[in-house]
């Protein structure tokens, strides 16, 4: 079953069903449906490259994220495609790990796949300096992107993010409020939402009028037994109160960190995780966690795309403020 | 920069490009050198259209899971996407979820999209009646048919899976040996892995001269929490010193329901994972569990793909032992 035979069932020539394929205005209502009718009794699915050279789209979505196998970039994978598929988008996905060469490399495999769209899943694809970010500029003249949970300023990219800032700073004012003298903040890299929440955290402390000693910002990209001995070696020399994190893993180290150093928690260390992932209730005592509404964000990001594909305009910058998940390892009066 | 201009500079007929492009034997080595030498000056990337229409291939391979948020699933997916884009393919995702017809119609879309092969990640693809596994069989006649941890028989399917019963049987008798006397297998569902797994549980009891009591073989489909509450009533009736289970999500549901209980993990209870993920390090203690080798299963698979894809042979079926982590809910003698 071919187009041709569907223009010589339908009645109506081959040029008409094209334009119904493509959604071409300049045909009548009666006539689209009739030729619709035919397509659906027959079963008729439009081949994929033919449809690609007239239609120029393959109704492709390109997503990046570093690693699939995170929780978080996992689960946004898993709503962002279910969105896409529902508006008949499909997903070439690409996980490109953290070296800068890598996710430039995805990016125009992609682009030469002609993706309609592309969707970056976490901050690190936006680099520090205007120069490496080069690449995205260029990927954006090509086609709408879509920054998820980043923030990059710039002709068609539109950016989907959680207010992590505000996140941190309000977790550090609280921590604060609920006792603590000497919270530390724990994250992995000077990602966009890296710095972000650090500022957040400095300001909460400002806030509070606490100076920064200088020792309580500390960069770990290890692993939670590199993070727990990390966190040991500090202790001896900074005797905190509070480990605030930019993600639920670092968390589950400063737990078992806790367990290691004979530190009740949170009676001696309070613990705030980040992103509210399924880690922040596997650990015991279970992780106080920011959720960034990952969800919530996923399908923002696949409503803004479907307004941008159909022509419409959207906003460049979504924000939604986080939300934080109280549970056992923050002070009754947190 | 088109074929034509290529062609152009490096003097040959477009007839010859295509030639090139498409691999075509009848090309003097001297004459394709000179073709990619221009291609790679002009950074030439041949239209994915155009060379769907001509190769009929799009250099794409179809993954499909249930679920990317699940830490195996996403992991699997990581590994698979990056092994294969190391050979030139392209994934196309598909989150299925976990109902039949869904999981129908992805293939279908799939397959629509003229993909190379199809990759299906998890048991759960294969339905325990032969008629609702017509679907497999069919798209086992248009392109090969990976199934990652599945076994299923038939024409262009191959299998690359664990050992799962094996494992069981072993993590079985060794739990019975390290002073066990009832000991439960906690699991989510019949899908095929999951009756495996139950089968080496029975037989490993079997082995030991215990007759299973009825009550040993616990479903449960349920959340972190749920597993806890299901296992305080569970073990109301039946006073069990050992669970074994089918994923590392309710060992940690074990584990949570050893705290509550007041019994001491291991000397009260043993508890065994599947999966050996990332949060089998996340609870305290942390769970003995079965590694399937995942990394390993998967770039097998991209070998086996890329061996039928050139043509070659390939076994339709490569099963490997698991190995057992062992950590801290298992017995010293375990």
């Amino acid at each position: 079953m071919n187009i041709y035979d569907i223009s010589q069932k339908a009645g109506v020539s081959i040029a008409t069903v094209s334009r119904v394929l493509n959604n071409n205005k300049n045909v009548s209502e009666r006539t689209r449906q009739k030729v619709l009718t035919v397509m659906e009794e027959e079963g008729y699915q439009p081949n994929a490259f033919a449809r690609g050279l007239t239609l120029n789209t393959m109704k492709t979505v390109g997503l990046l994220c570093a690693d699939s196998s995170d929780p978080y970039l996992g689960s946004a994978i898993n709503y962002l495609e279910q969105g896409l598929r529902i508006h008949s988008y499909d997903s070439l996905l690409c996980c490109t790990g953290y070296e800068h060469s890598q996710k430039e490399k995805c990016l125009d495999m992609l682009l030469s796949r002609h993706v309609d769209a592309l969707v970056l899943i976490g901050s690190n694809f936006i680099e520090r300096t205007t120069r490496k970010n080069e690449y995205l500029f260029r990927a954006a003249s090509q086609v709408p992107l879509i920054l998820l949970n980043g923030l990059l300023k710039g002709e068609n990219i539109y950016n989907s993010l959680c207010d992590d800032k505000e996140a941190l700073f309000s977790a550090t004012t609280r921590i604060l409020k609920s006792g603590s003298k000497i919270p530390i903040f724990l994250y992995r890299a000077d990602s966009f939402s890296g710095i972000r929440k650090k500022e957040g955290f400095l300001e909460g402390l400002e806030s509070e009028r606490l100076a920064c000693s200088g020792g309580q910002v500390v960069m770990c990209s290890g692993s939670v037994k590199e993070t727990q001995s990390l966190l040991l070696d500090l202790h001896k020399k900074l005797p905190f109160d509070a480990v605030l994190t930019s993600d639920d893993e670092l968390a589950i180290g400063a737990v078992k960190f806790a367990k290691a150093a004979g530190l009740t928690v949170p009676d001696d260390l309070s613990i705030v995780g980040y992103n509210n992932s399924m880690l922040a209730i596997c650990c015991d005592p279970e992780l106080t966690s920011i959720d960034n509404r990952l969800e919530y964000l996923c399908n923002t990001s696949v409503s803004l795309l479907m307004n941008l594909l159909d022509g419409k305009s959207a906003p460049d910058k979504t924000m939604v403020s986080a939300d934080i998940i109280i549970r056992d390892t923050t002070r009754k009066n947190f």
